[in-house]
This record gives C-alpha cells, structure tokens and sequence, in this order.
C-alpha cells in the first residue's frame, strides 16, 4: 500500500472528470441539434437515447471512484490507474455506440462491467488483507 | 483523527458501491419483467417505482459518500463504519418498499435522513474541533 | 502539496452535501406544492424545470468533488476552499434562477462551468508538476 501522493489516482480521476463534462456538452449539442430544450428531456430516439447514455455515466461515476480508489489505495496504484483508464474507455465506447443504436451500447457495457469486476476484485483483496493485518494479525 | 489506512471506511464504501451495483441489476430485471426497452423509462407503475428508488440512491450517493468520509476521518472511523453499514441497511429497505408500493418507501427514507443527520452533524464536530485547534489554537 | 488534514476542503464538501440536501429538500417542497407525487417526474413548468435544476447538481456533484480534492490536494487547499465556496454560491444562484425560468438559470450555469474549468486548471497543474517531480526528477 503506497502512502505517498496518488498522482496517477488523481490524474485518471481527474481525465474522467473531464469526461463527464465532455459528456454532458454532448448533451447539451444534442438538444440543440434535436431543439429540445431544458426542462424536457424527451424528444426524437437520438436524443432520448443520448441523454439516458449519459445518465448511465452520471449513475455509474460515483461508484467508479469508489472502485478506483479502494484498489489504487489498498492494492496498487499502477493496476487501479490502468483500470481507470480502461473506465473511460469503455464509457467512450458505450456512449459514442448508444448514440447511435440501442444495441450498439452493448460493447461498451460489458467493458465497464468487466472493468468494474476487476476493480472491486482487486479492491476487495487488498482491503480483507489490511483488516486479517491490522485487526487479527495475520499475514497472507 | 486516525492517520493510519482506513480499512472499514474503505470496506464500507466499496460495499455500498456494489450495493449500487445491485440496484442498477434491479433496474434492468424489472425493464425486462415489463418490457420497458432502453432508453425508455416510463412503463407501468410496478417498473416507475423501480426505476425512481434507483434514481434516489443515484442522489445520495455521493452525499453519502463525503459525509462517511467526514465523519471516519476527522470523528470516529468505529462510528462512521456503523453509520454507512446503517446506510447501506436503509437504502436496502427504502428500495425494497418502494418497488412494492409508494408508502413503503417511508420508513427507508426516514431511516437513511437519520443517517445522514447522524454521521453529518459528527463529521461537522470533527472539523469544527479540527480547525479551532489548527488555526486558532483552542484545544476542546 | 499539504500533507496534514485537509478540515478547509473536508468543511467545504460536507457544506456542499448539505446543500445537495437541501435542494432535494426543495423538490419534495415543490412536489407538495404542484401535488406531483412520487414517482412521477413530470407536471406543472415550475415542478418540472425545479426538478430539472436538482438533476443537474446531482451530475454535477461528483465532478465537483473530483476537481475540489485534485486542486486542493495537488494544487493549494485555500484556493480550493474558495472555489468550492463559490461553486456552492454558483450552485444555488443556478438552481433558484432555474426554479423562477429557464433563461435565469444561465447566469449560475456560467459561474458553475467557470470554478470547474479554474479547478481543473489548477489541479492538473499540481498534477502534472507532481508526475514530473516523482516519476522523471524534474522540478519546476
């Protein structure tokens, strides 16, 4: 467990923050493009589908950082950075496909499940290691 | 303060981050049960409830999230794991009655309001002592 | 980069999680007073942009809590605290002018989107300046 300055933590958190204002600047293009404007948020399939393509984003962020964090934190920094990068990938991937058709959103989930499962696999190991350590004395 | 790893504040987040997980699970069981096909989101009653609960956790989320947090690191990490484990207990019971009627979800939402009051006017203690001694001095 | 206890961003960000609960605090208000019940979404204008308003901090919370801490961490805490303080200010210029119309919600948009990009700016300046410090030696 690295206790010195998470800058590869901060930095992919940070590039994914940038995404999540990409993102919703896509959004925003789009009620234009489709004059949809704000409250509503139903308009032609592309819109519709573009906007619940980012509320994905919005719904699966928090638990992202989470998963970032608890594997960069407890299990390692380099694995977890990497992991995040893949994160981003795959919401590039999933959002740019839902944009276009229904299915084609399909790809780019199951990376950010798949991204996910690692992440908290990672998290979770690290985390049960540090409590047998720290709480029963048992080193793995 | 403990300035130590914090295991159980990490533990617990990530726990409330597969929670999360769950609930989005939910989400699509029930668009499948009734046929309710992305991006839609209206459908019959039984699907609405479903999709709003998750909704109302995507909200908390991160509130939940820093008010964990604030209370682990500057209050008690002992009191703030028991207060998100408390959490993670009520969004559970919130989701599972809002999915079978609108009242149900009362007594889950009063119970996660009771959290947030609990672990948000603890963390408030901790940094008001915290910056009282840091900046002015004063020992409570 | 401060290595000791951060209560300025800690008190900033459990300031912010209030306000995130006072603004749904305000939608169920809204909810009373246009009689909107749960789980519907949509009704009168006001409901439905006071809804939309509350929408658009819950996207915008995480991102804000990712740029406050990079910038805080890797950057100059105080500057940090000021912007969070502003971005709280923005926040809820933002929603009541939403609440009022939809073109009064653009004054605290703008403001919102400015202490981002200030934060951003600044965080991945510290960043940066720290990965070239760490990981190839060189000081700036």
């Amino acid at each position: 467990m690295a206790s010195d300055s998470m800058f590869l933590l901060a930095g992919v958190s940070l590039l994914s923050a940038m995404q999540m204002g990409y993102l919703a600047r896509r959004v925003g293009l789009s009620r234009i493009a489709h004059k949809v404007m704000p409250p509503s948020v139903t308009g032609p399939p592309e819109f519709e589908r573009t906007f619940r393509a980012h509320q994905n984003c919005v719904e699966c962020y928090p638990v992202f950082l989470v998963t970032l964090w608890t594997c960069g934190v407890f299990f390692s920094e380099v694995a977890a950075a990497g992991g995040g990068l893949m994160y981003i990938i795959a919401r590039q991937i999933y959002f740019n496909g839902y944009v276009k058709s229904n299915k084609k959103r399909l790809p780019g989930f199951y990376l950010t499940i798949t991204v996910f499962v690692i992440l908290s696999l990672l998290g979770l190991t690290g985390i049960l290691c540090g409590i047998l350590h720290k709480y029963f004395n048992i080193h793995l």
